[in-house]
C-alpha cells in the first residue's frame, strides 16, 4: 500500500470560522483578491450537510449542529487539502435546499477555509496554519443576518428572526465555542460603552493569541499616531495573556496607511501594499476591515515567502 | 499537522474491472451475499465523471477516456478505504446522465469497487489486495451488452451497437489494457475452437497469474472429475508462467462441489460452504459462476480470518 504522494509544497491553510452573516465572506473576499485566484483558494465549509433541507423539516436539530453534517468528511477534505491534495467537495444549493453536483478543489499556495464550523474539531483545527474567529457581537450580527437574508435570500424579517431564535441554542454550544480556539477573533462593532453617532464608521478589536507569532504591535504601535489604534496586553477569558488591538472605524485613510505599511514592511516583501482591502461593497470602505485582513495577510504570506 | 488515524482494522479490497456488460455486477453479487453488508461493501467506481452526459456531448472523447474522469479523485477514495477511512462518493444517474447528491461509502472488512477502470494508474492498482479482470470475450460481451440496454436502459438494438462502435476505441486503448494488470481474469464463453450445441452453459476460463499466492489448483484438479475443470501451465501474453484454470459450463453441480469444497477447505474456516453462489438469475445458476466467485471469496477471506 502506498501512502499520499507529496504534490509540490504543501499549501498555508487559513481558517475563518464564524456564525452566519458574521462577515466572513467579506473578510475571505479581500483577502483572496489581494493573493489572486492563482496563488489562493477560498472554499465554504458548510456543505458537508448529511440531509438536504427536506430531510432536515423532521430532524431535531438545525444546521448548524455537527450531527446534521459529515464532520468526519470535512476533517478528510481538509487534512487532503494541507497536504496539497486536491478534494472533491460537496454542495449544497442554497436556493434550492437541494445536496447537488459535487466541485473540485484544488489547493493553491493558500488554501482559506471559511465557514460555521471548520474549527469544531481537534483534527480539524490541526490543518491550519492560521485560525480566525468572526464575532461581530450578536446584536450586529442580527442585523446584518436579517439585511442579507432579507435582500438577498428572498426571507420575510420575521422568518430571518425566527430561524435565529431557533439556532440560537447550537450557536451558542457549536459556534460560539470556536471563539476560544482561534488564534485571532476578529470583531467588529462599537466599543462597548461608547456611544458614537450613528453612521460611525464600525470599528474593529482584533483579539491575538500568542498561539502563533503576531507582528510585534507593542512597538508598531508606538509609531502610529493614536487615533488609528491601541493596544491593550490583557488576560483572555481562560486568564492567558493576550493582546487586543483596537482600531478606530473612524481612522483617516492616510493615518490608518502608517499602520498598514508598518505591518506590510514586516514581510520584507518587494511588492506594493495590496490596495484591494478593506472593501465592504460598491464604494464603501473599512480601515478597520482593511487592516484585519491585511494581519492575515501577513500570516498567510509570511510562510509563502 | 497529524496524518490520519488508524480506525480499527485495513479492509481487504477486491477490484473487479472490466468493459460495460462483461458480468462484473453479477459477479460482485454473489460475493457480497456470501460475505453479507455488515462484513462486506461493493462500490461501483464509474461515478467520478468530470463532466455529466450534455456536458460530454461536446467533447471528443466518451466517459471511457480516464480525461473524462476524475481519476485523481478515484485514486484519492480507494487509497482512503484502504486505509479504512469513510469517503463520500461522486454519484452519477445513468437515467438522467446528470451528477447527483454523493453518497457516503464506509468501509468494511471486505471493500469490492468494481467499474471500468479501477486498475487504471499504478496507484489505484497499489490499493488492492487481490485484481481481477472480467473479459467474457467481445463476441460475447456485445450480446449480453444489447441485452441488458435494450431491456434494462430503454435503448435500441441500433443505439446499443452505434455506442459500442464509438466506444471501441477507448475499449481498446484504456479498458483491455487493464487485463494484463490483473492478479485474475475471469473469461465466460465456449471454447475457443469447440462446437457446443446452442444453449449449453458457458464454461468459464480463469487466468491465474503468480503476482498472489492461489490455492494449490495442481493439487486440487487431481482430487476432482475431469468433467469439473482441468489446469493448464503457459505462458502469458509477456511470456510469464500462469495456470490457466478451465471450468466447464456442463460440469454436473455435484461433482463441481468437489472442487468448490476442497477450495474452501483450503482456508480451514469453521463455517458452510456458502449457498448463495453461482447466480445468475431468478433460477438460473452456472457452475463456472459459482467457483469463480468463490475463488475469489477464498481470497479475500484469507486475509480477514
Amino acid at each position: 500500500m502506498r501512502m499520499h504522494r507529496a504534490r509540490g509544497p504543501r499549501p498555508t491553510m487559513l481558517a475563518i470560522a464564524g456564525d452566519s452573516a458574521a462577515g466572513k465572506t467579506t473578510l475571505t473576499r479581500g483577502i483572496v483578491a489581494a493573493l489572486g485566484t492563482e496563488r489562493s483558494t477560498s472554499m465554504c465549509v458548510d456543505d458537508y450537510h448529511r440531509y438536504d433541507r427536506s430531510e432536515r423539516a423532521g430532524l431535531p436539530f438545525t444546521a448548524l449542529h455537527p450531527d446534521c453534517n459529515y464532520m468526519q468528511i470535512m476533517e478528510q477534505h481538509l487534512q487532503l487539502l494541507a497536504m496539497g491534495e486536491p478534494v472533491l467537495k460537496p454542495v449544497y444549493d442554497h436556493s434550492t435546499g437541494l445536496l447537488t453536483r459535487p466541485r473540485l478543489v484544488e489547493p493553491r499556495e493558500v488554501v482559506i477555509a471559511e465557514g460555521l464550523l471548520p474549527l469544531h474539531t481537534r483534527l480539524s483545527r490541526a490543518c491550519f496554519d492560521v485560525t480566525v474567529y468572526v464575532d461581530p457581537g450578536e446584536r450586529i450580527r442580527r442585523e446584518w443576518k436579517v439585511r442579507r437574508d432579507t435582500s438577498e435570500r428572498g426571507y420575510t424579517r420575521d422568518q430571518v428572526l425566527a430561524e435565529l431564535a431557533r439556532r440560537e441554542p447550537e450557536s451558542e454550544a457549536f459556534i460560539r465555542r470556536q471563539r476560544r480556539e482561534a488564534d485571532i477573533t476578529v470583531s467588529f462593532g462599537p466599543i462597548d460603552g461608547r456611544e458614537d453617532p450613528p453612521g460611525t464608521p464600525l470599528s474593529a478589536t482584533l483579539l491575538l493569541r500568542p498561539t502563533i507569532r503576531h507582528p510585534n504591535f507593542a512597538k508598531l504601535i508606538a509609531e502610529v499616531p493614536p487615533s488609528v489604534a491601541h493596544l491593550k496586553l490583557m488576560r483572555d477569558a481562560d486568564g492567558s495573556p493576550v493582546d487586543a488591538l483596537h482600531i478606530h472605524g473612524y481612522a483617516p485613510e492616510a493615518e490608518a496607511e502608517v499602520l498598514a505599511k508598518a505591518i506590510w514592511s514586516g514581510l520584507g516583501v518587494d511588492q506594493a501594499l495590496p490596495s484591494c482591502l478593506g472593501v465592504i461593497g460598491p464604494s464603501v470602505r473599512s480601515e478597520p476591515l482593511r487592516l484585519a485582513q491585511l494581519l492575515l495577510l501577513y500570516h498567510v504570506l509570511r510562510d509563502v515567502f
